[in-house]
């Protein structure tokens, strides 16, 4: 397996905290990194092993002869950076959400198809481990068919709605439209407490599933759980890392199985960087880059998402079409 | 405390199971049991320790100078066994459904109005230990106003679907309303799966809250949770019996209060007749009658469950206002 | 299958609360009660259907032509209405401890013997459901050999540290005992705080089997916990109720089984009549006295129990011979 | 606050998976990295940003005017890397055991007081969050005198004795003694069952507290779990970052507190290098070098581990003294 050449673009805390220390885990050689600020940009090359540092990333795309970009900042940049790299062949992945508007991210969309090349979103939840698994058994015989989701992912106070929606909102968007399909109708029922929302979302999909989703800023800390109902089966996740699985059939012992992850093993299975999703999405955007699997979480995917996301934003108490 | 004086009518599974072992407890004296089969009377009265055995509710009533009847059988029985016993001035507590049908609890609403005497449903779960702590919680300053509450009640595949709402969902709709109040708003999207339905219901109360159910017959066994969102504040109520309250605040520890039945105690604080409701409930009633507490869980919040249930059974993916 | 007709000594709160009421689904028919207190038997009578009181054990006894006679008191009256019932030729089922002393235990045991009688002790907790399923785990041929057990049933203060031991203690070592074969080997150390003792035991087993053991009077409320290690595999009971079973195998999702009661179900499965152990152990008594089932938690488990237990009292800091 | 100039002697699986990731969030300079093998240094200096690669220690200690040195590899080297770098003047960090045997460990206690430099042992447990925590409940006045510990870490199968307790036995117990203090009193049982042991070990302490320790090889995965009890009071730390504190008083909701990580929030925090240990230590290690925390985990913690790790390697069935 030869490794990706890649050049970053974006040297902040999170990219630093949870993607740059997954590169050399999921094939990739990071030829470079870029970012405005010079000293960020020499420091994370030198903790993280990159050839060359540059602070125009045209500059960087022009020079370097990269398989791919990746590209962790603002929605701006995003778009700006996707576009650019793209231009020059590139593959990209790029931290969610792939542009500030629906609009830009549909121009994304149209370019990357019209160029042919990979624009993966750093939708890192469904590669968490424990989605993957929830996803293996959700399409299982045994499970039946999915028909209904209950969804949470609920956070402290933030200080804009838009913020809220297109960082945080995106994520389990995402992954309920990953695990049901596509959302075909959806309805919003808000409460505005203190200028923070909690937002009762329901949703119909075009399996004829249904779903809850309950997206607020009004719980302590980041609260995540996801819960699939089948055919008298019941799967659900909860700390994105705890994996519970009520089989069908009746009351006896033993029709539950469950895991977590042994943390008294420090190996990288059970490392954060693998089971919060971020190396798993790397590694399968390398993948992806080499031709050794499909693209995933693709723009078409952040499309959707935006889409579903302006209708959150906007729609209150009226079940609406969505498409 | 002087024990009220009570006829119990109906001697089926459920009542020998949940209610009569329940009655020793909770400050009542046995006085009759009433059923049709003859023998069945006869074998409870003697477990149970009742004076008299009747096939005939009208009988039992007019000869026992009753403080009260007790009532648990099919809707039909509920209905004209709570009418014959409010005319002979009896205070009662029934099983739920208080009626098989809207119409009906509503002339049982306006009887027991008239004749000025107690009508209580058997809504056990607002009476079991850890909802009664969880409204306490929720009621607090700190946990400050309900945003949202996420609720799902959901069992085993049913052979009628208006069995189901009648029997199980005005549980799980009666304690919505008691921790949440009134219903203003609500929808349902639906799917079927196999004859049996996921009922994806989202709601807003007259408190600006707004809430989410979940009310199915695809689940394994019988699953219950109950997840109350305030400002920055987390309570939940898991299998009836855990309760977990994530208190506001940040990532520090100590944060999060848990508590659990302490099942090695053989007490009667951690028996399942106190645990799932049934000895509380039988309480509450025996020192509403005598006028120590009053009256709760009463018929007219069965006739606003029951006016829920018949949205939620007609409702198909429109928000509709609940008046 | 005819019900065994009992004769039951003892009306105070435990036997009221946790014994009287299984007896109904246990395969038996209550045809006397017996107490000093005249009131208390004619209220238990009344409310558990017995066909008469007594105030004295032998007259109920001589008069009843009773199967078998059940025993709840103080540790005397175990031994004396045990060899009362015995003489008579009745089986007899006594709460724990059998005796106040092993030697009047090791007394009942030869008589029991001689007259050829079933004398059951209340070990219930080895009925307990989760143990139940315990044990078949810790049988199994994919369990491989027990190797190790660990075991925690502790609680708030004592008054009276033999006490502790004759009436608490006695469970956890005949569970011991029950799981995994006899002992061998026994040391304790002690550590007095306060004037409660924490005992820290170490056993071996026939089996080559070891074991820990923390029976302590330092912990709040009643906390219990079994832990089984077999060849690369781990049962665990948690609080009575909850069994998790790591199986052999590596760390991939799905290893791990795990159950609990669900207490949304208000059935006698789910109840804790059955959960604690109480209503199993009757009806194996019951069984058993109809010839339906081998005697099981015997006088000759007790006598071994008692033994442990003097050993468990005097012990020291020593490794000592058991037998 | 000025970085530590260090050198790194090792570039195994364990360390460039564990310990580099963590330098650059410890306060710490990576000035240069050793190995025998010249590639693997060559890499890991790149991906941690390592100024110069070594083959050679004393090269590296010669040249490098370091502040400290850390140490990864078999124990052989641990014990020649640190004499080497105590001679030169340095700091050192070791990865535990610190040497192969108790003899040379206390050679190099006795080197590292003699020169006047720290020497800290890779007992990351103790630095765990979950556990500085669980140190600060026993030791708070609510908590009462600790009067009893059980501790379990055990694991899959292992192809040597010596080294599961040198790798991991030497953990367990380091724990063990900074919870609850000097060792004075030990027992082993141990039971063999194809190859592999189950050690159940006693133990008292200095303080009168005493301890049930299970360290085997007989169990799936990982398997940790440290339960502490004080005086009417229990915290228990399950899987190295579950915190459960039930707080001494009676039966009431409220009394128990518990944490866990918040794992859909992708912080520092909740990473598994610092919920793991690995990164709190080696800043606590920076720290005492650059004077602003007392040592801890220091080589003499290593050599009464190693002396009760020999003690229960030895030890059979009998109670003994330590020290």
């Amino acid at each position: 397996m030869t490794d990706v050449r890649v050049g970053f673009i974006g040297c902040g805390n999170h990219a630093t905290q949870n993607l740059y220390p997954a590169l050399r885990y999921a094939g990739m050689d990071l030829a470079a990194v870029c970012d405005l600020d010079k000293r960020k940009a020499q420091r994370v090359a030198r903790q993280f092993g990159a050839h060359r540092t540059y602070q125009d990333l045209g500059t960087m795309l022009d020079e370097m002869d990269l398989d791919a970009a990746l590209v962790c900042g603002p929605p701006e940049l995003h778009f700006e950076a996707a576009l650019a790299a793209l231009e020059r062949g590139c593959h990209v992945w790029t931290e969610k959400p792939p542009a500030p508007t629906l609009a830009e991210t549909e121009q994304l969309a149209a370019y990357a198809a019209q160029v042919g090349r990979i624009l993966q979103i750093g939708f890192m939840m469904r590669f968490a481990p424990a989605y993957v698994r929830l996803k293996q058994i959700i399409e299982s015989e045994e499970f039946g068919a999915p028909s209904l989701i209950e969804a949470k992912y609920c956070c402290w106070n933030v200080s804009n709605h838009r913020h809220h929606l297109i960082y945080y909102g995106v994520h389990i968007l995402d992954l309920v439209r990953h695990l049901m399909g596509e959302v075909t109708e959806l309805a919003v029922l808000k409460c505005e407490r203190d200028g923070q929302l909690a937002n009762a979302i329901s949703l119909r999909f075009a399996s004829g599933a249904v779903g809850l989703v309950n997206f607020s800023s009004l719980q302590p800390r980041v609260q995540e759980r996801v819960e699939v109902t089948g055919e008298s089966a019941l799967a659900i996740v909860d700390n994105r890392v705890n994996l519970t699985y009520h089989r069908p059939g009746t009351n006896e012992f033993g029709e539950t199985t469950w895991s977590r992850p042994d943390f008294a093993i420090p190996n990288q299975a059970n490392s954060t960087l693998e089971l919060q999703g971020y190396l798993p999405e790397l590694s399968h955007f390398a993948a992806a880059v080499r031709g050794e699997a499909e693209p995933a979480a693709t723009i078409e995917d952040g499309v959707a998402v935006m889409r579903l996301l302006d209708l959150v934003e906007q729609n209150e108490g009226e079940v609406v079409q969505v498409g």
